[in-house]
């Protein structure tokens, strides 16, 4: 079985939320029933997935009992009330450590709750644990394995979210994205995800990183949406922006009339499994009726392209040049704590120097331009949201050159980053039993238009399995 | 002499440092003696002046021993090497603890060096302590009195690093601007200061508000922009700015054209006598040959008037939003170490709600606009630092309401704060013994041609002294 999965896109039956809540308040279940059916999981699956840094079991117990009685009063406080949710362990949980997936920061206990944890808790969810991130969210590995093959790389770096969902350990996690963070793990892990517009998720005070967001992993859209929008409601966005727009419940479906088929820099090492399979999920767009633009067809759209072309070049020296000061003063702190991996990327942001940085802030700048001027043409774009399924890691091997993408490749991501457009992963492809996701991108703050094309495709497509 | 300082323009000699190098490199003087000079001012002065929250003597000492070793070898690392700074109790040291005014952080030790600090010590700077902030940077003042009479505010909430400038304890200091922090404090303590384009100075991780900016204060304009840019050559700007431009020497002086008088919403509270010599000043502009544009000469002007109008109550509404989350942690992780001040701007912003808060962006963002139409009708900008001399200000009165603006009004720099504009404070007046800065605005990242035209002024027009 060597590089194939059990992923079935026609029988997979992901951990949904939003349709266990009818059956909470009509006394048929209880949030404290869910939680514990997700612990059974968590218990059979963790020792091979080890999607989780830290989990917090007595407290997840009381949050769904306390959600329960709530329940019973007739009283939810949100349609999350109840609602088991992984925290990527970037963010800080006043009852859990957070490490970081760093050595430097094992043990940290900050003691405090990061903004999304605290909007989260206020809406009645159960903050269960903290999920595996690669190290600082960047491209050194955490140990979590794919869940639908363990010698497969669950992608990075909401590693643990991206694999806690895939595995139905939990309805929903949350991510965030500086490059391919969000979408390649879910493209991986069969999750729908949510990278939001840039700044449309309050992250508290880690915000050293330009092109950092906050979003969402599910197992349905519906769960996607709704942790999102309910934590927006309460927290906002980031400072200075004007936080997420959209609708307190699910956008409806909407079915688009025109799609901008986004090919990025990675579009050449798309395997030829993984270009058919969305080959033939085009084709079913256009019996469809939907019309598909190609960058062929438009003189902006090539244009658009062109700007995107060099999209993992710019997202990586802008994150190594933000990075470099506090990676430094984490190292000297903690000698020989910090991976190789980041110490490399920390002297590359050396290297870079401010105008190599403001060459790059200017080449994004002019990118997110390419993608306004698009806008009249199309509702939305479409791509895969990785080149293929997950590739296979089974760690750097001692004496050899560390891998340079042990959690995959993020050519369809470094784009929408860059462009701090959002972008939705639909788990709607199989290749070889492994999962791969479409991705639909909107213009910056279309997240709830995005959310209803992807929506869609969800309902009135057919999932496509290739095996090679 | 209630009310009255002794402050003279004319006779005030400031604390300087750019020309104490040529003295280093012949030889004549060492960094080592000037800061023994500096420290037997602190020991005379701050009983009274209270500036600093920390001083870290043995550390200076060394720091002053090892530039001094520099020079010896003609190998200084750059033009402020040696030279003696405080830094804003807002950003971390690691060798002194970080309080930020807030007895929630009493004796906080981070162990790390923020950027802005890192590059200072870089550059060969003698860090020697931390200036006195008001409470979390906002308007709870801490104990720090004005150098020219201790009834009187300093200024804030860089209050200390305004002090420890006027009072000559040290060359230069790092403060920080989110409405008023940094030209208020230099205004009523005679500094030279720049408060620099929005992002120019890297803040660190310290970034959860959207206006916030770092800056300097200095006794003399070589100093004020040597220390900036010899930090931003190392540091950069903040994650997603192109960071401060401009050169490595201090900017020519240049003699303006023309110069808009920007009023501000605080031109009606301006008391006589400072009115008076402000218009003394634009009186000597005129016989320069300098054509003073006002509101009435220009509808485009009239028309930015109106968008600044209510600059207070944008950025007061913009920064208690986005202080909210962070302040209710720290409340509840330090009951009653957070005072009314700051618990009542939390509450307000609480209030304004997301959308609130979305169409104060909006106006920012529209007076961003109004500012850059009228770029080229003049050089920059022209007002004062503050509404008139700093206030007095002997503490709350037990039993009383709290004090509505304890370290004086920003009417004049909450407009630059909410442009993102670079201003820089030149002390050319007085009133009633008590300094009273002008301003220099100028557009988004032309810092340098504010500078010059700051330092032309400094040298170029007489100080205007007015006893009411």
């Amino acid at each position: 079985m060597k590089g194939r999965g059990d992923y079935d896109p026609a029988t997979f039956r992901p951990l949904t939320f939003f349709d266990a809540v009818p059956r909470f308040i009509e006394a048929l279940d209880t949030p404290r029933r869910y939680l514990e059916r997700c612990l059974e999981n968590i218990e059979a699956r963790e020792p091979v997935v080890r999607a989780w840094a830290a989990l917090n079991l007595a407290g997840a117990r009381e949050a769904a009992d306390a959600a329960t009685r709530r329940y019973a009063q007739g009283a939810p406080l949100s349609p999350i009330d109840g609602m088991p949710i992984g925290i990527k362990d970037l963010f800080e949980t006043r009852d859990m450590p957070t490490q970081m997936g760093c050595e430097a920061y094992a043990g940290n206990q900050t003691g405090r709750d990061a903004p999304v944890v605290r909007a989260l808790r206020e809406a009645g969810a159960v903050v269960l644990g903290k999920t595996v991130t690669t190290e600082l969210g960047m491209s050194h590995p955490g140990p979590t394995t794919n869940p639908f093959n363990p010698r497969h790389t669950p992608g990075g770096s909401s590693s643990g979210s991206g694999a806690a969902v895939g595995a139905g350990m939990v309805p929903a996690a949350i991510g965030s994205q500086v490059g391919g963070s969000i979408i390649r793990p879910a493209s991986y892990c069969a999750n729908h995800a949510l990278k939001p517009t840039l700044g449309a998720l309050n992250r508290g005070e880690r915000l050293g990183l330009s092109q950092a967001v906050l979003g969402t992993h599910a197992g349905c859209p519906e769960d996607m949406w709704l942790v999102a929008i309910e934590v927006a409601r309460r927290t906002g966005g980031d400072p200075g922006y004007p936080g997420l727009f959209g609708p307190f419940e699910t956008p409806q479906p909407v079915r688009p009339q025109r799609l901008i088929v986004m090919e990025t820099e990675s579009w050449k090492s798309v395997d030829s499994a993984s270009h058919e399979a969305f080959a033939r999920l085009l084709a079913q767009l256009g019996e469809q009726g939907v019309e598909v633009v190609r960058r062929s067809d438009s003189l902006l759209v090539e244009s658009f392209e062109q700007s995107i072309a060099q999209a993992k070049a710019i997202c990586g020296a802008i994150s190594s040049y933000e990075l470099r000061w506090s990676t430094r003063e984490l190292e000297e702190r903690h000698p020989g704590k910090v991976s190789a991996r980041m110490l490399a990327r920390m002297h590359g942001g050396q290297a870079l120097g401010i105008d190599g940085y403001r060459l790059r802030l200017q080449q994004r700048e002019e990118a997110r331009r390419r993608q306004a001027a698009v806008a009249p043409l199309a509702d939305a774009m479409i791509s895969l949201s990785s080149p293929g399924p997950a590739p296979e890691w089974l760690g750097d091997v001692p004496g050899q050159p560390l891998a340079a993408t042990p959690t995959g490749d993020y050519g369809f991501n470094a784009a929408t980053s860059m462009l701090g457009a959002p972008a939705v992963s639909v788990p709607l492809l199989a290749v070889n039993g492994m999962p791969l996701g479409v991705q639909i991108v909107g213009q910056p703050h279309e997240d709830a238009r995005a959310v209803g094309i992807a929506r869609w495709m969800a309902a009135a497509l057919q999932p496509v399995r290739i095996d090679a």
